[in-house]
């Protein structure tokens, strides 16, 4: 594959995530005042959005979308770290130009800045338990089978919105393009460092537990 | 495939499809006054369905069920263009045919025209970017199996309901079918040809991008 | 197989699949006024255990639960009628039992006797449209393989509760177990033999269709 | 796989599975006023976590997560008496582990008591069929593929969410976690022993069906 396809899809597949994301919360506001309903709305798409993106692009990039997915990699000598940070670039631009897209689609100012506060040790401890579960569940998945992962995925998604006090943004490109809608989905700009922070501890709890838990069976001497 | 089976599968497809998408709306709308409920109501069935009829009818016509996917796959070679016309007729007539069947279940008038208005540059751009989304879906997906793309198409559609303004459409035949219904999923005749063109727009982006992303390894000199 | 065995595994599935009916039935309309958002907890439910009940006990009967699936692979010449009438006969009292357990569950009186009138040519016609569906999905799914039709069914069922008016019951055993039951979902016994009838015609148009559209391709000559 | 690594996936299953009840019971309470609701967002986060965690952690310790389950393979002779002990006080932990991150995450006090009654005889026999059906569910899935597991223990613990008058606890040590919270899915610890008690004499019932039901085809003398 080459680095151009590989880029393109971290590109259009973290674009995909965040119109999905922003585009179904101001659906899910503007049809009900019953929240849970809201978040139902905003939660299935999501899952159901990663499992066809991982599933499609998954073949040509491996299909990240995440900086903090592609940290681990990194640091797992999966991927080169020159190759990372071209993923994350093209991460944090496909996050915000479909946070573009999503505004355009409903008639919304295409650059915002997020009103909603979102901070504090609980928030924080939301993300990092967000982020240590899809690391493990990622290098779970693909310890058993490289097909397993999209559904994997979408599922684990899907139940840590509603698990989670954060609605479990998991995501760095995410949070970053979340900080540029002021509608359901968003986060005020000054929260999301330390939403970050708090992803990549978790991440990294996940891949010294994962180095564990989840090693091959040795061969025998 | 004898030609005659592969366009009843088409129009039979097509036309349990308008029905699930007609059906399930005049249902929902009936019992809530939530309309974030009713479409979910309206998503969930849908997209349960598009991975019944794909699973059933795929290995008989191909199921597109769709002019604007049928196109795709006449200007790829994959379908002779006479039959490609057949398949559209096919599709056509079926969605139709669907819409009637399901205002009869409601003890509704058998044809009606829809009095809601869904026109502006918002709702063709969400049209677009639904088409487009489903073409890469199904192309991306045929890439690594034929037999993900049911599960493929039913998410992908689930979850457009919700992050596209329009509700997603992303079907000319389906379009004109919704134009028949003056219930919770019409569409105005006079907006139809806006929501078609925008279909038509999306595809081909999609077709093109697909062209270069997903196009097969090269073998080596 | 035993035929002690295939005819246990059709009453107990038929008995946990009306339990699920019943049961999930009178938990969502104790817990909400709104109607859609029943069905969603009546539907949901359904779809899943079929799943599952069709996955665990189709290697052992294959999971009939239901009279007119029986009649029709009777008609294929698939089981023999002796057996068939057994099936059926363990169909019936299985469903009657599983409405029993629901009741006994929510404390209820065992045996009860709907009263939710459920008539006329419109919910006659949504159900031969939901059992014609149903056995076009079986019969179309076995042609492909037999390990997608849990999820056929699944998912199919739960499309049906919504796209037609009568919510799809597609299931004579089914029937005459939910006239045994004074909630949400029942149906008066007056009206049963009407909705048997129209499950029965729609089952018969669809296995006739199916020996056209999904009879293997003939042998080169 | 060693010992130490067996536990602690039963440990970390058992742990995220209660931090997904707990947790998505806390956020549902606060978002909806509408019980149903709250209940589907609580049992559709359960049902995919459930399948996640078992298709992950299944290769390394079976994924029970459930004392009940743990001892029905005891008494099959599948795991040894000392190790399943080792399991059952792995669940009981994790699952404490679990709510009090739970609550950590919602900024509530760590270690609480319920005070959700709980009890009856409708409200035993909903734990004794849920967990008959859990157990039926597992030796039925097992027979055919290890891999299908996951799908059927998810689908199936989401549907008895909603047919069960218990909600399907159908987990001795979930059932002791959910006692140390005091929010939408707690019980009361007076009420825990009889939760507990039905649910093994179901999952023995089960046993005792599944050794006639789901035994292998014998060979031919």
């Amino acid at each position: 594959m080459t680095p151009a396809r590989r880029l393109a899809a971290e590109a259009l597949g973290t674009a995909l995530l965040v119109t999905t994301v922003v585009g179904s919360g101001i659906m899910a506001t503007r049809l009900t005042t019953d929240t849970a309903m809201a978040l139902m709305g905003n939660a299935l798409p999501t899952g159901a959005m990663l499992f066809v993106l991982i599933s499609i692009l998954g073949p040509i990039s491996g299909a990240h979308f995440n900086p903090a997915v592609t940290a681990i990699f990194a640091l797992r000598r999966d991927i080169a770290w020159p190759m990372a940070a071209g993923y994350i670039l093209a991460q944090l631009t496909g996050g915000i130009v479909g946070s573009i897209i999503a505004h355009l689609m409903f008639e919304l100012p295409a650059l915002q800045l997020a009103s909603e506060p979102r901070s504090g040790t609980a928030q924080w401890f939301s993300e990092a338990v967000a982020t240590f579960g899809l690391v493990a569940v990622i290098l779970g998945g693909l310890r058993t089978s490289r097909a397993a992962v999209p559904a994997l995925v979408g599922l684990y998604i899907t139940a840590a919105y509603w698990f989670t006090a954060s609605t479990s943004f998991a995501n760095p490109a995410v949070t970053i393009a979340r900080a540029l809608t002021d509608t359901f989905s968003g986060i005020r700009p000054l929260d999301a460092p330390g939403f970050i922070l708090a992803q990549l501890a978790g991440a990294l709890l996940a891949l010294g537990l994962a180095g564990w838990l989840f090693r091959p069976a040795e061969a025998a001497p």
